[in-house]
């Protein structure tokens, strides 16, 4: 794989530049494990419709850098890479039903335009496509790594789904005392398996044949993943509206349980908090506009948004120390070098 | 595994007999495989639920059955019968949500008591779990078998699934124009995979190492679990509440296109169809309980009920037909005469 003309630049455009290459390679051959047959209306052309939306490719581009920097090739890594694509995508088709989001990359969500039972169906269906590749991960890597990685995915899916339900739950029974431990033990579950952990776990059993501890990946993926999480949710509040791809200031409308949210309730007064707590309480739809206003200037208030910042850049520093214990060992390239700079980069998202 | 003594009685008692020891000897083993551990009221509870409510274990006791009747034995199988269990329970918790069904199994659906972004959750993580065993089956059954038992499993599911967007398709659309053969190519899909070909394809798998031809299970599986899906349907409209576990007459009101709605569509009046169609187009809840009373007497009236009826014991005929070819040079054995028998017990089913 020929390195582009832009991985030459300044090393800001190392991550874009490698981005952009490895998510290429991930999406055209993606494009083979979407069936191209009936049911298309009610199925197929549904399952494929997040995957063409595109994304940022970050997850199957660190598990091909993983598996570069230790020592293995794009062709070993790339099903993988597509598996973990797959599953991103399926997930946020039911993350958005179970959100009750309206956009997602800059269009309706696919439970908007197709109803909950159908768009519930294509999520399933493109979760299960997602195992393919892992199947057919046999002929190069053999049933031994193959199923090892299937391993991998099965823990990693579970990690997801017991994140999602800490935070589904929270929002269900308007639990207004989550700490800072426990969102960040969720955010480990819901977003840095799939994000970070898994994708670089993956990527050095490929490259290594199992011959390195997995376990030290972990570490590094939460603080990066944590730090993705935290930056995402600042850009719910106060990004542009056109390159986030979702609603703003939808996560207030949702009642989720932010970094922020978490701040507010231990900054608010009793009297706050328990207009911050009946609010909550309220029907999605029966949330007044002025009241989510009026939570967004109190975070504003009590500088939430700042100390989410704060926090997000401590552990982005974190992980870019913990970078160097994960990779210990492993000789300076191209790819080691987009995993050293992804901490920082996941703060200048915007 | 020592035969029970009911075993021994007269014929009709041997279905329930086997059902029970291997339902038994799957849900043992099952039990492992349910998570002891936080997050309990959000996830793993909710998970194991409709395990817990029991059910027939008709699936794994027929994968166990006919790696049996192949030559294997019940330790070979009872991974992939408890995998088999575990999918289907999966299954239905979306199924719930995606049919509106307000029962399973005599208790309100998931979703009733959860709310549907938690119950959708506990559903991805079921199936999940399905993996666990499949994966485990690399310690008895060795990598290869492991994999072949899990490209048949993701088949299976791909199959329900197109099956699934089907059924859900033509409700949502209110398609009125579905003929008998685009049901039973739906049924195929939705019903006769999990329910009859995948286990009989599996155990055969299991017990041959691959050595015999797998399509052969196709047809039998098909025409057996046709003939379930429809007596199934009947049972719906005029079954036990109690023994039924559902809600009696809710595939009216849901506008399931079962056969029995097919066939009155076929013979009703333009007047009538005109009366069926927009009945069907009515939302769910603004459905009159009067005018699915008329749909139930039209039923009555166009003698439906015992046109279905028909149809479902020419297919049950036909599957005894087929289990000869199915399970040609098979010889006799106590589970050979069980999966023999499940076309006519599928036909008395209460």
């Amino acid at each position: 794989m020929a390195p582009v003309a832009a991985a030459a630049g300044p090393r800001a455009a190392l991550v874009p530049s490698v981005l952009d290459e490895y998510g290429g390679a991930t999406r055209s051959v993606l494009a083979r494990y979407l069936p191209d047959e009936e049911p298309r209306a009610y199925l197929y052309d549904l399952v494929a419709d997040y995957p063409r939306r595109g994304g940022r490719a970050f997850r199957p581009s660190l598990c091909i850098a993983t598996t570069r920097a230790f020592g293995g090739t794009m062709q070993d890594a790339i099903l993988s890479a597509v598996s973990i694509e797959l599953i991103h995508n399926a997930m946020l088709i039911h993350d958005d039903i179970e959100d009750e989001s309206e956009q997602r990359r800059g269009k309706p969500a696919l439970h908007r335009t197709e109803g909950v039972p159908v768009a519930i169906n294509a999520g399933d269906a493109l979760s299960l496509l997602a195992f393919q590749p892992l199947i057919d991960n046999r002929g190069r890597l053999g049933p031994y790594l193959a199923m090892r990685i299937l391993e991998e995915t099965e823990r990693m899916a579970r990690e997801s789904a017991e994140g999602q339900a800490m935070e589904l739950g929270w929002r269900r029974d308007n639990v207004c005392d989550v700490c800072e431990a426990d969102y960040l033990e969720m955010v480990l579950k819901k977003t840095c398996w799939l994000l970070a952990i898994h994708p670089t776990r993956v990527g050095a059993l490929i490259a290594t044949k199992g011959a390195v501890d997995l376990e030290r990946f972990i570490r590094f993926g939460f603080l990066l993943g944590a730090a993705f999480q935290i930056q995402d949710d600042l850009l719910n509040l106060e990004g542009n509206a056109e390159a986030y791809g979702k609603e703003l200031g939808g996560d207030i409308y949702e009642g989720k349980r932010t970094l922020m949210l978490i701040r507010l309730f231990e900054q608010a007064t009793d009297s706050e908090r328990t207009r911050l707590e009946r609010l909550l309480g309220t029907e999605r739809a029966a949330r007044p506009l002025d009241e989510i206003a009026w939570v967004r200037e109190r975070m504003n208030s009590y500088d939430c948004i700042g100390y989410a910042r704060q926090v997000a850049h401590g552990l982005a520093g974190a992980a870019i120390h913990e970078f160097e214990h994960a990779f210990t060992g492993v000789r300076d390239s191209r790819d080691k070098r987009f995993i050293a700079a992804l901490p920082k980069w996941v703060l200048s998202r915007a």
